[in-house]
């Protein structure tokens, strides 16, 4: 469901500055003696030659020739076809099948009550020229499924992007929600946030729509001149509160099969509060209209053709949502190529198969290069490849809901992951551009070697080499320019929630990798009816280039982390990113006590109220305590054990690297692999995060109120943030301790290398 | 003609870093002796109480009552209205009349001929219940003065504002307007420079049109519902190239006296090199809509519904531009209140009262408040008050065409001028909000003191005190927040040009004050026909409280002015504000370098190359040499000198506000005021800035491409801007040798007072 936007290319780009490593040759592979790494690097070269764009263009005709949601007969057939695939080339494949809480439309209204009428059309138009957009019978209606049920009607508040700064500033007019329905646009955060806080501040409905100027015509034409939202499409998706925990509400921490202990619909926490609806900007513009009260300031304005005021009313909405709350089977597609020497260590790789409608872009595109992946792979055993370990490859159902099928797969596998993960590598949607690589320090080194040995279609440079200069184009300052262009790495990006990379990252702690290319074929049909092949063909990666370049480095990857003699992870990158994590948590202290200290002196000495126009009153913020200064101590002493251990393990791994082949082997025959397997795991404290327990990973959890936006060492930053100061000091006694442990583990690691 | 933005209080607020200065006591008062003080305050408190908001309404009610533009039969009826007025209150006043240049349309024709066809309106709409919108007979059309005569048809192209960089960003798009018509927005520079740089590129002809983004919807409700510019709303506006002189084209540097000698009209080299006409966001609508080629980058889309490109083409355009090149004549009303002890120095305090239709805000609002000054400085003199000092009020005609009766009338009494001018403060526009001060630091600490004895009308405090918090609430830094509460003084803004004081500061050297009030009511008014007494008195000062404000602001500055003793010029104020200016060019210099460099390098990797969308292709900048280093050497000198000077002089006002009355007596007596009055003067260079000979204030400018925007030692950085290094090395050398002479100068005064 994520939608690759290349504003993350300069967000990610300084998060750590590491020091120069010493560059592996060019045939040097981490984790391969040489003699290993020529022979994985002539596999490897049978393995780039046959994912074929031809055939990725023709699995997506078929994946994407009728709606495929969960639920459809589409959807079920897509499964059974993939399963065909996988067995067809060699795989030893299954679908596992779980039976989840699925709600789809039974009754959507909106209308406008006074002080005019109007009814909004809730419905995407046919384009002609489009041949899916017409199969109306088959398409799921637009709405934001494990919505509430609701019949409200109340007058409207536009609350922006619906996140917390927005009330604050609608307080600062003296524009409240309460009793209200809240008018939100998509973007900026997930949009189960929106009605979470819509609610949280007295709304009781929440409408999102899709503002022109974020992915229609102020982007560029729409569809289908161009690939932007035209004025009647609409983003469906789901609005379910995922940072309580993702997959089936009814089954949290366990497998939804039959035998599964299911909540009570009622007692399901992360459905939303109240009713909410998406909508396009065709129905929102006489609603928007039709409001008073404040003029909006510049930065919530959006690209229609009005004037935003806060409101609330005079526009009344009377707003209906029901749910039709079945419970619907997922259908995972598994294959298993069991590993040669160690199959109890798996390397995962997965993409989801089902859709909202007809999903091209989203998510067929990354699902189609993974199933070349997987023939090709299976091209390699039968010329007499035997990797190291067990590959699994998946093709999960039920992402769009909420990332069902990922997420029951791992709760019912759980035991056997912690086990056994190696790490998982995950991608979703995929076109033309830049190579999107996010995930665990511990594999930066690893994917950034990956990234060297894939070539760009486009530029015929390494797709590294693309996107490092796309960085330094980006880059705000010269020392950020200096670190991209002396690193041998691009820092990844930090992983939130939002694809099926969850319950691997968030639930289990298994070091993971989310892939993906995009940032130049941009559009706004993002969770309508056409991101469909006529879509995809004209606008996406026309020419499926993109898709041979996503199955060429996510399989490379998978065959890397499935021979290599010693798993290739890089704890110097894991401690230095670490390192960064607790200055960014001093730094956020501090500016928060800064802010709060020079807020309440203006607010003392009347700087608010002289400044506030008469004629346009304005409301001073309240004043807050300053927040005390917190020991940050055992969160360094956490971090430095684990720098020290660091360099102890990199210096026990220069010396095999010094010896050779033969160290190489001793290595691989200890129990080094072992330790190595639990590093990630070992950041997790299985009593999970303050309030949300499903959430065990001590450095990664998607924002409460950012939800596709990863918070770093989310105990400690969530406490600062939300002022919660003795639930601060204590998350940096658990997160120093998860550190110190990890250290030992490190250590442990390096003991057995001598 | 100058709209006052709030933007310009952040701007300013960080020019220089001042040294705390001892505050005066409460009674005192700069360059008055203590008992010279006591009796300034009775007098000043007897001005404050007369001016009268109900006045000022009448005064507007009938100045705006019809459209009094040059040359109209209202124009001059105004003028003789004020003078009655002036006479009336005991001034001795007359009329000044110039013959002037001044084009009127004769015909206008804008339509788009292909790919469909539409002709623009050029016709703003009376307003039901605005009784002044519907005189058409007397309106101007909607025009931009001294456009060149033209009748071009040609491919269109949309050029964002107009400004070198975003042709510089059409190039990198492959975008020329070579052969085309550019369609420009009205903002961020003076409308003069849009049709310039688009000749500059081969444009031949000019559109401008108002982007409901800038002052329309997206602003705020439109008029008459609201005070922002409604569809069919136009700006007029003067295209003149006022960056080579302002005033009349054909009688530059020398007054407009039947007696002058005239250029020929085609040598005249201020009128525009190709044809242009403003016109609404209604008319551009169509011929935006009908773009193709690229799709512009996000800071240059509008709010326009529509996805903006940049052309050229398809559209096609025909424009016709055809003027009256009619002389008018303009009619400044000048009174003088004789000096009684020192009548060859000059206070010289100005506002138009011409407007381009009926000109409530802009620009009767100052008028009125200049009436009400100059009505209560009649009555002090009936009640005995003898200003030390002349003082002259004048009501300049023919500002809204090119500053032609300031200009005219500076020109023709330039010498006079030169003599005695000890300063000039102008208004134009006035509304709700804050004060704005802008003009020559050496008056920054006296401007200061009289702001913080004027009241603000809506919250009680000083006018000084309300601006001090707007500035801390939009600083951008903890150190700019510190300047701002610990400094006596509010920095002052830079004068550019755009209103009467260009003149006086730019062409002689006359330390200068604008002053104004605005920040809370603005709208989209300016220059259309809806500014007027409809307007203002819904949506302005609608209870003309400012209008007292400023009357009590400027009136006291006058008078201080012409009573002080010594004159009130602070030279550590203007030294720091020139060490300041030094440092930004050195700044300024290294940024470029710097700029250049990387730019190069990335150029040389191949960053661009590798950036380009081959769906959307872009072109690499050309690489550029990197500015040599420069000898700041002599400005440094001359800054130094300066400061040395300005502490000495420093030094002996202390001793002489030490010893009291009889030393301010003594000071009073000496040559001290004749060689102050200098000192102003001695900051230009007689042979003016490089090409414009006209503009001779070594300080200040406005800037060749900004207009409105001044430029700090405009010799040497437009030098430096514009990549012209060895100019820049002898624009140096003439600035510090200024600086010098202004030291001795200083130096002189300091010498007086022992």
């Amino acid at each position: 469901m994520r939608a690759f936007t290349l504003l993350a290319l300069s967000s990610v780009a300084v998060a750590t500055i590491l020091p120069a490593r010493p560059s592996p040759s060019p045939s040097e592979l981490i984790g391969f003696s040489p003699s290993a790494a020529r022979v994985e690097r002539e596999w490897e070269a049978k393995f780039d030659a046959i994912p074929s764009p031809d055939s990725q263009r023709a699995y997506m005709r078929h994946l994407t020739a009728r709606p495929h949601h969960v639920g459809s007969l589409y959807d079920k057939a897509n499964a059974e076809w993939i399963l065909a695939h996988f067995t067809s080339w060699g795989l030893d494949a299954h679908i596992e099948r779980f039976d989840v809480l699925f709600p789809t439309p039974r009754e959507r209204v909106l209308e406008l009550v006074s002080p005019t009428r109007f009814r909004a059309t809730l419905q995407e138009p046919a384009v002609p020229g489009d041949p899916t957009s017409s199969q109306r019978a088959d398409q799921l209606p637009t709405y934001n499924a494990y919505s509430d049920d609701g019949d409200v009607t109340a007058p409207l508040v536009y609350v922006n992007y619906g996140l917390p700064a927005d009330y604050d500033e609608l307080a600062r007019h003296g524009v409240s929600v309460k009793g209200a329905i809240a008018i939100a646009r998509y973007g900026a955060s997930w949009r189960g946030v929106k009605p979470m806080v819509a609610a949280e501040h007295g709304a009781v409905g929440c409408i999102i729509y899709s503002d022109p100027r974020d992915d229609g015509y102020a982007q560029g034409d729409v569809f289908p001149k161009g690939p932007f939202r035209p004025r009647d499409g609409v983003q469906r998706g789901s609005a379910m509160l995922m940072q309580l925990y993702p997959g089936d509400p009814l089954t949290p921490g366990v497998g939804a099969t039959p035998a599964a202990k299911r909540l009570a619909r009622a007692d399901a926490p992360t459905i939303t509060k109240i009713p909410v609806l998406p909508i396009s900007y065709g129905d929102a513009e006489p609603l928007l209209a039709a409001l008073g009260g404040p003029v909006v300031p510049g930065p919530w304005r959006g690209a229609l053709g009005i004037t935003y005021h806060m409101g609330p009313g005079p526009a009344r909405v009377h707003l209906l949502v029901k749910s039709n709350w079945d419970i619907a089977p997922v259908y995972d597609v598994i294959a298993t190529i069991p590993g040669s020497v160690e199959p109890d260590q798996w390397v995962v790789r997965g993409n989801h198969h089902d859709a909202w409608v007809n999903g091209a872009e989203d998510p067929t595109a990354g699902q189609v290069a993974l199933m070349e992946e997987a023939r090709a792979l299976g091209g390699l055993l039968k010329d007499g490849w035997r990797p190291r370990r067990t590959i699994i490859y998946a093709a999960w159902d039920g992402e769009e809901p909420m990332l069902l099928g990922s997420t029951e797969w791992v709760e019912e596998h759980a035991d056997e992951l912690r086990q056994k993960a190696v790490a998982y590598l995950n991608s979703d949607t995929n076109e033309r551009g830049y190579l999107e690589m996010d995930g665990s320090p511990s594999l930066q080194p690893f994917i950034n070697g990956v990234a060297k040995d894939v070539e760009d279609p486009e530029t015929h440079l390494s797709v590294w080499k693309r996107l490092q200069m796309a960085r330094i184009r980006g880059a705000g300052s010269n020392d950020e320019r200096r670190h991209l262009r002396q690193s041998d790495d691009l820092t990844l990006g930090e992983l939130g929630s939002g694809s099926d990379f969850s319950a691997f990252l968030d639930h289990i702690g298994i070091a993971t990798l989310n892939l993906g290319y995009g940032g130049e074929s941009d559009g706004g049909e993002y969770h309508s009816v056409y991101d469909d092949f006529y879509w995809y063909t004209h606008f996406g990666d026309t020419a499926f280039v993109y898709g041979r370049a996503l199955s060429q480095t996510a399989g490379t990857a998978v065959m890397r982390l499935a021979d290599a003699e010693v798993l290739p992870y890089d704890f110097k990158t894991l401690a230095s990113t670490v390192q960064g994590y607790v200055t960014d948590l001093q730094n956020l202290l501090k500016s928060e006590q800064d802010e709060t200290a020079e807020r309440n002196r203006e607010i003392e000495e009347g700087t608010y109220a002289a400044t506030s126009d008469p004629w346009h009153p304005t409301i001073a913020p309240p004043e807050q305590a300053v927040p005390p200064h917190l020991s940050f101590a055992p969160l360094q002493n956490g971090a430095d054990s684990l720098t020290r251990s660091a360099e102890r393990y990199a210096s026990a791994v220069a010396v095999m690297r010094d010896r050779g082949d033969t160290a190489y082997a001793n290595a691989a025959r200890s129990r080094l692999n072992a330790l190595l397997v639990q590093t990630a795991r070992r950041l997790t404290d299985g009593r999970g995060l303050p309030g949300r327990p499903w959430y065990t990973n001590e450095l990664y959890a998607p924002g409460m109120y950012t939800g596709y936006g990863a918070k770093t060492m989310p105990a400690v930053r969530e406490a600062i943030e939300q002022r919660k100061f003795s639930e601060a000091d204590e998350a940096m006694r658990t997160v120093g301790g998860v550190l110190s442990a990890e250290a030992a583990l490190v250590d442990s690691a390096a003991a057995a290398l001598r």
